[in-house]
C-alpha cells in the first residue's frame, strides 16, 4: 500500500502513537478507541482520527482501531523496519545516558559507535561500545553509519556537525540547545529537554 | 490582555517558537516573517500564523512579526515569569545531565533539589545541589518545590511518582520510557528521546 503525503505535524505525532499503542498491546488489548488513545496522550480524538485517516485506517464504529494494524502502518510509514546505525559524539553525562538508554531498539536504531575528544575516555567501553577518538569519525561511511547524535558542549556543536556531514551522515539528532547549519539534504532534529519543562509550566497552577 | 483558549497542539509548539525567537533576537533581528520562522523549524507558515493569531498577533504585512513582542506573549501564556523549583529523582547519567543542563533558566525553572536511593551518592554535590536520600522527598512541600523530574530506572518509576504526588508536586516531567498513573490534578509530561530518533528516520533515505 502507498500512502498519500502525510503532513509533518502528523509525522511528529506518529512516534508517540507508536509508543502508546505498544503499551496497550503489552496490556493485551486488541482494539483501542480514538477517545482512549486521546486521553492517554492529552490530544483531541478528532486529531487522532484525522491522523489515522492519512493511512487509510478509519477504524470500526463501536470497536475502535485494531492496535496491531496501526502499529504495522506506523512502522512502515516511519520506515522502522530498516535497522539504522547511529554514531554518538560526546560521551559526557548525557552521552552516557544515551548509550545506556533502553528505548532505541524498538524504533530500529542502534547506537553503534561513540566518539569523544577526551583522551582519558578513548578506549573505554560503555554497553559494548568502545569510545573512539573524534578523528575516527571519517570511518563512518565505510561502517555504514548514517545517523549522528550530538551530545557535546554547545561551543563545539557546529564543528562536530560539520565533521558528521563530511563523514556522510544523512540525519542528525542534536541534543545541544543551539541551532546548527547543515546542507539541506541532511535532516536535523534538535531536542531541547527544557522546552518540555516549559510546556509543563502552562498546565500548572501559578503557585 | 487575556488570551482565548489555546489548543494543546499550539501550546506544544510555543516553547519551540520561544527558543527560535530567542536565537533570532540573539542575532540582533527585530522582526521575523512566518516564512523564515517556519523554515528554521520545519513547520508550515500558515500553521505559525494560525498559532500566533490565538494571542491576537497578526504581524505586519511585508514586515513580519515583532520578535520582542512575540517573546513577551509566549512568556506570559506559558507563565514563564514565575520561577518554579523542581526536584530531580534519580542521579544516574541522565539525572546528572539534567542537573548540569544549561537551558532550564530561560524557561523559569530551577532544579533546586536532587534525590537518589544509592547511599554512596547521598551527600555529594553536583552544580550546587547536594544529593539527598529519597526519604527526604516529604520535605518538598515545605521547600515550595512543586515540580518533579523522574530520571530513575523504569522499574521504580511508578513508586517514585507516587512519592512525588504524596509530597505535593503539581507537575511531573518523566524521562522513564513508561507510562505512570497519577491523580488527574497532576500534569505529567513523558519524554522519550527515542521518539525523536524515530521521527528522524522518516526524513532519511531508506539506505
Amino acid at each position: 500500500m502507498r500512502y498519500r503525503k502525510i503532513p509533518s505535524e502528523t509525522i511528529r505525532r506518529l512516534p508517540t502513537y507508536f509508543r502508546a499503542l505498544h503499551y496497550s498491546a503489552d496490556e493485551s488489548k486488541v482494539n483501542i478507541s480514538s477517545q482512549d488513545l486521546a486521553e492517554s496522550l492529552g490530544l483531541n480524538p478528532w486529531q487522532i482520527r484525522k491522523d489515522f485517516s492519512y493511512f487509510g485506517d478509519f477504524g470500526t464504529p463501536g470497536v475502535g482501531y485494531n492496535i496491531e494494524k496501526l502499529i504495522k502502518h506506523i512502522k512502515k510509514i516511519l520506515k522502522l523496519h530498516v535497522v539504522r546505525k547511529a554514531a554518538l559524539v560526546g560521551v559526557g553525562n548525557l552521552g552516557s545516558a544515551i548509550l545506556t538508554y533502553p528505548g532505541f531498539e524498538v524504533y530500529g536504531f542502534e547506537v553503534a559507535a561513540a566518539f569523544d575528544s577526551n583522551p582519558k575516555k578513548i578506549g573505554k567501553k560503555i554497553e559494548d561500545v568502545t569510545i573512539e577518538a573524534v578523528s575516527k569519525l571519517k570511518t563512518l561511511k565505510r561502517r555504514k553509519i548514517n545517523v549522528g547524535i550530538i551530545a557535546t558542549p554547545r561551543d563545539v556543536t557546529q564543528e562536530v556537525a560539520d565533521m558528521l556531514v563530511e563523514a556522510g551522515v544523512k540525519g542528525i539528532l542534536n541534543f545541544s540547545p543551539c541551532r546548527i547549519a547543515v546542507p539541506s539534504k541532511v535532516k536535523v532534529i534538535t531536542i531541547d529537554i527544557a522546552t518540555d519543562l516549559a510546556r509543563l509550566a502552562y498546565y500548572m497552577p501559578s503557585n
